[in-house]
């Protein structure tokens, strides 16, 4: 079997060097049109072209990421919406992150009854799936624990990785998230949900394979639950185009540098600008290679001071 | 531009006389034999196999309900854990339910930040995918009113429906949706929310186009949720295999009929039970009809007395 999930995560981080998660949001109207042109003169179906571009597009991002990043998080969305040739560029995109040596989290935030989160599971972390499987899933936790079970399950016989939505990047996550129930707030409930299931999933790296997702853009709680939290892996969003820095994830890493992986999807993808420009596979290595080390120096900071 | 969707609800409703939803939640184990063997004599690849296997399970379904359902609802992860051609069977079975007169509720539950939310908009209710687009979705709450923002444009845009989780049918569903935050449960937190977003968006039949679902195995709050979202459209899953009788839904309907809509899934795709039955047909159909009769019954039963 494969080594739990938190393991493979933390070995990644250590011979990288880096806690820098890749988010791959395709969006046509960004990418180079270099790329764009040549997947409309291979097809004539739009969903096939915007597939063949993605496809090409990633294949470009990964090379120029593969020894900076630890991980890509593919978001689902921005394939599905393009139909079945859509999935089909998510497999594909899954497979070369793979192939290129970087973990996958597939980023669906499914969350369903139980037999409908195992039809889930059997979609994004089926070892029958081969390489075109991801290595973790993010999912939503609003139906509870047995929603998550199956899961669970394949965090324990597959050597997968969760990370459970508990106070999410955007302006109006505080709306529920942040509601008192009695004596802490709902995400609070949530952080304390992640820990329960994690604590016999703890590693040989002291983190748990379930780990959580905590928007930076809300530095205060991202403190107060990297204490709630002690061995939960924090996946980090909101770091660049939604105006979080590197310094304010600074707290959500232990001395070692582990404990926190942070993602960056538009600040990189996009780093290039302009559409036209020449060297835009320069400028996302150099997007990438930037926040990697920003972030390696706000850790050590944290750490040290 | 087409009819609010909440008007297009109350007329299937009406002109059926039905408030049956058929869930289509396709299991290749629990198919007649028949349709299986057919897939794989004329496919070789196990994905192929099943997409074909549903579609054709699908067609014949869709053809003995079509007079006796007001709408169907595919639940997309028994598509998607067949990759891209799951996700082609999940539109053809869209396609097949439209064309045969039936509303289309896809359950894909998605729920995330803005941009995201605006590709899974492209991907299930973008008017471009012409027959294959599904009327409503459901969705999440737990990243709040921006997560929903680009569904809401499409309802006043497109016509099209939500229906926003509110309390499920799973026996977890409790574990968050029933903290208590202050004065009210956050599932009755989120029910205000969805008033909200369905205030304005009020159809001529008196119920908007922002629809909640509410698990009908949960009666007390059920009953309590139908009086504090009075305007609101209900999808109750839970009839059937999750234990619920078309009893412990009468509250939900109005004395016109209106005001709720039940889903069943198991309860009638399987109603052959053996799958080498060969009047597998005629046993779904006899299911879809007692249930929608059941369902009328409780209705006026309800409104009755």
């Amino acid at each position: 079997m494969m080594p739990a999930f938190t393991d493979r995560l933390a070995d990644a981080v250590r011979s990288k060097q880096s806690s820098l998660v890749v988010g791959l949001d395709p969006v046509l109207e960004r990418m180079p049109t270099q790329i764009l042109d040549a997947a409309r003169a291979r097809h004539d179906d739009p969903r096939e072209q915007a597939a063949a571009a993605i496809v090409e597009f990633h294949s470009a991002v990964i090379e120029e990421v593969a020894d900076t990043a630890c991980a890509v998080k593919p978001q689902i969305a921005f394939f599905e919406q393009w139909g079945p040739p859509g999935l089909e560029a998510f497999e594909q995109t899954v497979s070369m992150a793979r192939q290129a040596g970087l973990l996958v989290i597939a980023d669906v935030k499914r969350g369903d009854i139980g037999s409908t989160a195992a039809a889930y599971v059997r979609a994004h972390l089926d070892p029958a799936k081969a390489e075109a499987r991801a290595d973790a899933v993010t999912v939503n936790p609003y139906l509870g624990s047995d929603s998550l079970a199956p899961y669970l399950d394949a965090v324990d016989n597959l050597g997968a990785g969760l990370f459970v939505l508990v106070r999410t990047s955007n302006p109006s996550a505080s709306e529920l998230q942040d509601l008192a129930c009695g004596d802490a707030d709902l995400h609070e409930r949530v952080a304390d949900l992640v820990s329960g299931w994690g604590a016999d999933r703890v590693g040989a790296c002291g983190y748990s394979s379930v780990g959580a997702v905590v928007g930076a853009t809300a530095p205060a709680q991202l403190a107060s639950l990297r204490q709630r939290m002690p061995s939960t892996w924090l996946l980090l969003p909101g770091v660049g185009a939604q105006g979080a820095t590197a310094a304010d994830v600074a707290c959500a890493f232990d001395e070692q540098g582990l404990g926190a992986v942070v993602n960056s999807s538009r600040g990189i993808l996009y780093a290039y600008g302009d559409p036209t420009s020449s060297n835009w596979k320069a400028a996302i290595g150099i997007a990438a290679r930037t926040l990697r080390d920003e972030l390696r120096d706000a850790a050590v900071g944290a750490s040290a001071g």
